[in-house]
C-alpha cells in the first residue's frame, strides 16, 4: 500500500499497465566535416516530424477535450517553431561537429535550465513543455517509438513516473480506469487531467513504478490518496464493494438531474456551473446546471500572439447563451494579471503579482481592449440571458469607471442600431476584503454579488493558496471569512439584489448547509459537483441550516467550524 | 524649475555644491607576462586598501547614525571579502592578460549584470552595491580620489545624479542644506537617508545636475517636490519667507514636547514612536514621545552570519527599556520572511512573498530561535515596562500556540528563579484583514491590539504598496479600512483593553481627525512626526472629531473622505 496525493476522486480496481518510455541514448561521438548536411538533414526532417505530430494531438485534443486543454500542444507548436531554437542547433552542429541529437539535447536543456532557474511560474512550466518538444524530436531522430497509450485493448490502470501533456492526449480514454504517478501534486498535469476526465487518481507516490512490473491487480484510491498493489481477497472484497457503493451513489445522484435544489421545507437555490470554454457548456447541461455563474473568458486572450477580434468574442458567447437557453450565463470580464500573462500585453514583473496588476485594473487602462470585450457581451446578450461581471472590485470607484465605459459602448451601438439587451444585468465579483466589507456600499451601485471565496479567502487570511508551506493557514472556515459572507448576503438582500458564490467553496459538501444557512442565492461550481450539492441541499431544511449557521458563528476558531460541518453533514447524508 | 519626487521634507535656499565623480578609463590594453604579477599585487594592494576604506566609513556611519544604517557597509566588506570574485580577478589576470582595472571592471559588471537580470529585489539591489565596492577598488587601483564629501566648508545644497551609501555616509552631514538628484525614487538610498538626516531632498529630477555648474543659488522643496535654480529675486524672496515660517513652525512644534496630547476638551491620546534599533530612542525622546509603541526587532536579525543569542538581544531590549525610564516599550517579535530574508534561515522563494511564510508563521515553526526572543524579551521586561507583540497574526490559533511557547519560557525562567515581569502585557499586530473582522474574539484572548495600516491596507486592498503601477488603488481612506478600524477600537474597548496603531497613518497629519474620533488609544509613528500629530490634537475637540468621523463614515468613496480631511485639517490648523 502505497500513500500518495489524492488528485482526482472514485475508485478503480484492475490490472497495472506499467507506462515506461525509452531512454534515449544521445550520440556523443564528434562528426567529421563531411557528415555536416547530414545531420543537419536529419535534424530537418525530425523538426518537421515532430511538428505534424504536434499538430496531430492537438487536433485531436481539441475534438475530444476542447479547445483549452489542446492549447497546451499550440505551445508546443510555438516552441517547435522558435527560429531561435532552430537557428542554435544548427550552428552547433555546423561548428562543433556534433551529431543532431546531441545537439537538440544540448540546446534544449540549456534553454529549459535557464527558464528553470529563473524566479518566474510561467517560464518554469514552458521548461517543461520544451523538454516535451525536445525529447520528442530525439526520440524521432534517433527513432525511437513508445509504447503507444492510444493503443490500449483492456481495461488498465496507467502506472508511470509522470505523464506528459502528450500521453494524456493521446491516451485512449475509454480504457483507462485509473492513474498512479510517482511524481506531481494537486495541480500537476496529471491530476488536472484526471480530474477533468473523471478518472481516479493518486500523484505524487514516490516510487510507485518500482512496486509493480505489469499486470498486477491494483486499486487507486482517488478519495483517500492509496495505491494498493496485489490487494489480498479481504481488501480487494473492501474496495470492491467501496466500488459498487460509490457507483450506486453516482447512477443515485445522476437522477437528481433534473430536479430543484430545494430544501425539505421548500427554499430553493440555484445550482449553476463555472466554464472555461465554451465547449464545457456540455458537462453543465448533463449535470443539470440551472445556469452558467462564471464563465472564465481568459481562454480567448490565452496562447496566441495578439488581443482576440470582438467578432471571435462575440461568437463565444453567443455560442454559450444559445446553448444555455434562456438560463442566465455569467459572463466575467478579463481577469488576467497575477500568475496569467499575455505575451502581447506590456505586464510588469511584479514582486507580488496577486496583489498587483490584474484584472478591471488592467482592463481600465486597457480601454481598446476592454471596449472590444463589452462591445461583444452586449452583442451577445441579444441571443440569451447574459449577466456581465466585473472582478477585482476594491471599492465603487472602479465599478463607476467600468460602467461609464459600458456605457459609452451601449451609446455606440445605440448609435449603430445594434440590438443588445438593454436590461441586461451588471454585477462584481466580491473576492477583496474591502469590497466584502462594504458590500451596502457596492449593493447600491450593481445588480448583483458573486463571491469569489479563492481570492476572497486569500487576501483576508493573507495566504497565497499556492504556498504549500503555509497551507494550515488557508482557512476558509475562518469566522472572519464566513462574517464577511453573510456581510454580503446581508447587504444585497436590503437591497434587493441576489449574492451568487463562485469560488470552491460553493461546491464543497462541507460548506455547504453553512452557506444554505447564510441566504446564499446561487451556488456556482464545477459542473460535475452540482449533484453532490444538490442532494445535501434537498435533504436538509433552511430552519436546521439557519439553526447550525447561527450555531457556528459563534466559534472562535476554524478547526471548532469545519469539526461541526463534518459531523452535520454525515447526519444529513451519512458520509 | 524642475519637478521631481518629494523625497524629504522642508524647504532649502543655498548655494549649489555640484558632485560629479570622475569617470574611471579603463585600460583596456593587454599585457605581457612579466606583468602579471605586478597587476596581481596592484589588484591586492586596491583590494586591501578598499576594505580598509569601507571599514572606517562603517565605523564612522554606526557611531553618527547607528548600527542599522552601517549595515549597509557590512554588506559592502562581504562583497569585498568574497573569494569567488578575488579568484575570478586573479585568475582573468593571469589568464587573459588583462589589467588589473580591467579584470575587476569585467568581473564586477558580469556578477552585477547576472544578480540583475533575476527576479529578486533582494539580489537587485545587491547589483547596486557590488557596483559601488567594484568602483572603490578601480578607483584605488586608478589612484582616483573623488571630491570628498567629508571635507565640505560651506553650507550646501548637494546636486548629483545620484548618491550612494558610501556618498551620504561620509558626508559632512552639518553643512548640508539640502539634496537634489536626477534619479531615484521616495524608496531610493538618497531619499531614506535624506528623511532620515531630516534634510529637505527632491530625487528624480531627471537632469538637475545638467542645469548647474555649481556655485549657483538654489532652492529645494521636499514637501512640492521642485528644485529651482537661479530664482529671481520675487521666488527667492517668497521661499525665505516660506523657510522662516517653516523654522517658525517647527520650533513651536518642539515647545509642545512636554505638553500631553489631549483634545481641547480634554480627550487624552498616548503619542508614542516606532523605532528599528536601540539608538533610536534618543529621536523618540527628543521629540517627547511617551513611550515605544513599536520597537522592530529585524535589527537583531539581519546582515549577519547566525542567529542573534540570547544575551545580545536581551542588552538590547534592556537598554531600550531602561532608556525610556518606565514609559512603554512594545516590542515586536521577529516579523521576518515577505521582502526580508536570512541568509542562515532555510526560507523558500516564493510568488507572492507578502502572503506568504512570514514573522509569527515562522516564528511558530523556528520554535528554538522563538524561545530564544521570548526569553531574552521576558529577562529584559525586569529592567522596565516592556510589552510583547505578535505580528501577522489571522486567527485566535496563532495567539495560543504563541502563548503556549511564552508559558513554556516563563516555567524555564521561574524554575531557575530568573526575574521578569509577571504581569507582562501580550498583544497582537492586527494587520490581517481576519483579525481586523474577528477582532472581538482575539480582544478576549489579549491584553492590546496595534493596528498595523500599512499591511491592513494591502491586504484589505490587495494592493502590494510597493508595486508603482497600482498605487492608485493603495488608499488608505477605502471606507472599508475605517470600519475595520472601527470595529477593531470598538471590539477592544467592550472587553477594557486598549487599541494602539502603528502605521504610517498613524503618523499622518491627514487621518489624525478621524482616529481620533474613531476613539484610537495611541498613535505610533516616526519620532519626528509626532510634534505635529500632536499639534493637531490639542486644536481640535473631541466631540467634532467624533462628529467628523460619523460623517465621513458615511461616505462612499475614498476621494471623498480624503477631501474632508484636508477641508477640516486646514479648519484646525490653517494648513
Amino acid at each position: 500500500m502505497l500513500k500518495g496525493v489524492a488528485a482526482s476522486p472514485g475508485i478503480a480496481i484492475g490490472k497495472v499497465f506499467l507506462y515506461t518510455k525509452k531512454f534515449a541514448e544521445i550520440n556523443t561521438r564528434n562528426i567529421d566535416e563531411s557528415m555536416v548536411k547530414d545531420e543537419i538533414a536529419k535534424f530537418e526532417n525530425a523538426l518537421k516530424l515532430t511538428k505534424e505530430q504536434i499538430e496531430k494531438i492537438k487536433e485531436k485534443t481539441e475534438r475530444e477535450f476542447g479547445k483549452d486543454k489542446a492549447e497546451i500542444f499550440e505551445a508546443h507548436l510555438m516552441l517547435a517553431n522558435d527560429p531561435e531554437l532552430y537557428d542554435s542547433v544548427i550552428s552547433m552542429i555546423k561548428n562543433e561537429y556534433v551529431t543532431a541529437d546531441n545537439a537538440v539535447n544540448h540546446v534544449i536543456e540549456q534553454h529549459a535550465s535557464m527558464m528553470e532557474s529563473l524566479d518566474d511560474k510561467y517560464l518554469k512550466e514552458r521548461a517543461v513543455d520544451l523538454r516535451d518538444v525536445g525529447s520528442r524530436i530525439i526520440n524521432n531522430l534517433l527513432g525511437i517509438v513508445n509504447v503507444n497509450l492510444s493503443e490500449l485493448d483492456e481495461d488498465v490502470i496507467i502506472i508511470a513516473k509522470d505523464l506528459t501533456p502528450s500521453d494524456t492526449a493521446t491516451m485512449k480514454k475509454d480504457k483507462v480506469l485509473g492513474f498512479a504517478t510517482d511524481v506531481g501534486g494537486r495541480t500537476s498535469h496529471t491530476a488536472i487531467m484526471a480530474r477533468s476526465l473523471e478518472i481516479p487518481a493518486v500523484v505524487g507516490t514516490g516510487n510507485v513504478t518500482q512496486n509493480v512490473a505489469g499486470g498486477e491487480i491494483a486499486i487507486v484510491d482517488g478519495n483517500e490518496g492509496i495505491v494498493i498493489i496485489n490487494p489480498s481477497d479481504d481488501i480487494l472484497k473492501e474496495y470492491e464493494d467501496k466500488l459498487n457503493k460509490y457507483k450506486i451513489r453516482i447512477e443515485k445522484l445522476k437522477e437528481l438531474k433534473d430536479l430543484p435544489a430545494v430544501t425539505t421545507d421548500g427554499k430553493q437555490s440555484m445550482l449553476v456551473a463555472n466554464i472555461g470554454t465554451p465547449k464545457d457548456v456540455e458537462g453543465a447541461l448533463k449535470n443539470g446546471a440551472e445556469g452558467i455563474g462564471l464563465f472564465r473568458t481568459e481562454f480567448l486572450y490565452m496562447n496566441r500572439n495578439d488581443f482576440p477580434s470582438e467578432e471571435e468574442q462575440f461568437e463565444a458567447y453567443k455560442y454559450v447563451a444559445e446553448k444555455m437557453n434562456g438560463k442566465p450565463v455569467t459572463i466575467r470580464t478579463l481577469d488576467i494579471g497575477g500568475d496569467k500573462k499575455l505575451p502581447y500585453l506590456n505586464m510588469p514583473d511584479e514582486m507580488n503579482p496577486f496583489l498587483g496588476y490584474r484584472a478591471i485594473r488592467l482592463c481600465l487602462d486597457e480601454k481598446q481592449m476592454f471596449k472590444t470585450q463589452l462591445r461583444a457581451l452586449l452583442r451577445a446578450s441579444a441571443y440569451g440571458n447574459i449577466l456581465i461581471m466585473y472582478p477585482m472590485i476594491s471599492s465603487v470607484v472602479e465599478v463607476r469607471k467600468a460602467n461609464a465605459i459600458l456605457n459609452e459602448v451601449k451609446e455606440e451601438l445605440d448609435a449603430k442600431g445594434i440590438k443588445y439587451d438593454k436590461n441586461i444585468k451588471v454585477g462584481i465579483m466580491v473576492e477583496i476584503p474591502s469590497a466584502a466589507v462594504t458590500a451596502d456600499i457596492l449593493a447600491k451601485e450593481v445588480d448583483f454579488f458573486s463571491i469569489g471565496t479563492n481570492d476572497l479567502c486569500q487576501y483576508t487570511l493573507a495566504v497565497d493558496r499556492m504556498n504549500e508551506r503555509i497551507k494550515d493557514y488557508y482557512k476558509p472556515f475562518n469566522p472572519a471569512i464566513l462574517r464577511l459572507i453573510k456581510n454580503v448576503i446581508d447587504a444585497s438582500h436590503k437591497e434587493g439584489i441576489f449574492t451568487a458564490m463562485c469560488g470552491e467553496m460553493a461546491g464543497d459538501p462541507l460548506t455547504t448547509v453553512i452557506l444554505l444557512g447564510l441566504g446564499l442565492d446561487e451556488f456556482s461550481m464545477s459542473a460535475s459537483s452540482i449533484p453532490n450539492i444538490k442532494n445535501i441541499i434537498r435533504n436538509v431544511s433552511y430552519e436546521k441550516a439557519k439553526e447550525f449557521t447561527e450555531m457556528v458563528l459563534n466559534m472562535s476558531t476554524p478547526d471548532e467550524i469545519e469539526d461541526a460541518s463534518r459531523k452535520i453533514l454525515y447526519d444529513i447524508i451519512g458520509e
